[in-house]
């Protein structure tokens, strides 16, 4: 990441952002994260991202480490200390703190806070065009997938799975033979009907940001969309089918599991919800 | 904890035993533990958690951060340098290691080790013997219990639900209704036939092992058991049950969800168990 990082109220040269090894978030993966995309030095849907960072908080009944207002304050000096002036990403983690180690909420801890963030050079609409591969693999996640939890391990692993794989992502199937979510991203398909089609949020996913900006775009553009689970035979049979999230932005899906999605190729569908996304982070912030 | 820790091939003061806020284990749950139980100054059952921690981080594919052999040097050196010369307990964590936050598996990471450890007085019998209440909740954690991660909200929450409830465990329950194990142990049946019942181990349940010792007690003594899943209801109906932990080792469960387990008190099967843990413990090193 950066150069420089906040850690629990210092602001650190990144090589010495540290945290006690009793930190909760360490011993127990005790604690929520959020992940922003900033645009023109602004983070993007930042109201969004706070208002999730709220719901998991309150769902681990961890105390906010700051008022709201004073963390958006630490959030853009964090961006200007890493002179993110155009693009980046910011990355932020609250755990319930340090304490000796036991299963049971600490009385007197303070919840920690973290914040990370670097520079990066800004989408390129054709780079973001190009299409990925997922593979699908048996969701093994906990059963509060709504909860931004840093108990990430099922991710990690599905992760790694797709690139051993030679693709990108993996999609997750739950016991039905549904689709429940990517391991970094929401997933989409369109059906050859026209239909845009993705998962309700539910406690067997994340209910992404960008998931939810495109909805918006959507609905605001005329496109028919639903969202219900669909299946692993569906998302095959598909005209199109893209993922999304904060760093993936829209992202054309062109195989599964080695099958051609459609033509195979980027469809006009996802092209013009990318577009539609793209004018959405430009603005963000000016 | 105890006064000096290990930190990735450093003996520290407790207080300044630090990581990097982009250790894996921090950011993802992307790792390890095991908890000893120090009996003479030695770590007890010791080949069993070394095993099992080769299971653990296989599963992950983490490497060792040492030989094994070196890690139980660094065991003894801890146990040492705490003056540990009778009983206590030492945690070791393992995690993949520090990168910069991606999913997907760092290609040039080295494990990260950490291990702290104190002093405790040893286990007085008759407080060992004092029974305990569980309560029963939704299993809600991930599809591999069988590995020891360090991602452990779902047993956060539920071990604190048990508190707020005036009981000191959560017995968690699967979608057909039978116990799984508690947050922070197995958990056990006697029936009214005098048949002890614990689930086999499978990836619903961490395979204990005070609970495999256990086993080997009741095999040495002929005690007549199963390993297979049992209901709440036959829970409620049995005549006796515990729980077994590194800690709390046999522990007598006296009522589940408010429901007396037999007379309400601690059973004469539990206390031979407990006895004969008891024993093993003393031995342990000697």
């Amino acid at each position: 990441m950066g150069c420089i990082s906040y850690v629990n109220g210092r602001y650190l040269p990144h090589r010495r952002a540290l945290v006690h090894v009793e930190d909760r978030g360490y011993q127990f993966a005790d604690g929520v994260y959020e992940v922003f995309a900033v645009a023109n030095g602004h983070p993007v849907d930042e109201a969004e991202h706070l208002q999730r960072l709220e719901r998991s908080l309150g769902a681990l009944q961890i105390a906010w480490p700051m008022a709201p207002a004073a963390l958006q304050l630490v959030m853009r000096e964090v961006i200007s200390r890493n002179r993110i002036d155009r693009f980046g990403i910011l990355y932020l983690q609250v755990t319930r703190g340090v304490a000796a180690r036991n299963h049971a909420f600490p009385r007197a801890a303070r919840s920690s806070l973290v914040i990370t963030a670097r520079r990066l050079p800004p989408p390129e609409p054709a780079a973001a065009r190009l299409g990925v591969r997922v593979i699908t693999l048996p969701d093994q996640r906990w059963k509060r997938c709504d909860i931004k939890s840093i108990g990430l391990a099922a991710n990690v692993l599905g992760k790694q799975a797709a690139l051993d794989a030679g693709a990108s992502e993996a999609w997750m199937v739950d016991d039905a033979g549904l689709i429940t979510e990517g391991t970094t991203s929401n997933a989409w398909i369109v059906t050859k009907g026209g239909e845009l089609i993705t998962r309700q949020p539910d406690a067997a996913i994340l209910s992404g940001i960008t998931r939810h900006a495109v909805l918006a775009l959507a609905r605001e553009h005329a496109v028919r969309f639903v969202e219900r689970p669909f299946s692993v035979g569906e998302a095959k049979a598909a005209a199109e089918a893209f993922l999304t999230s904060t760093t993936a932005l829209v992202k054309p899906v062109v195989a599964i599991d080695g099958t051609p999605v459609g033509s195979g190729g980027v469809g006009p569908f996802t092209e013009r919800l990318l577009d539609l996304y793209l004018q959405h982070l430009n603005q963000a912030g000016s």
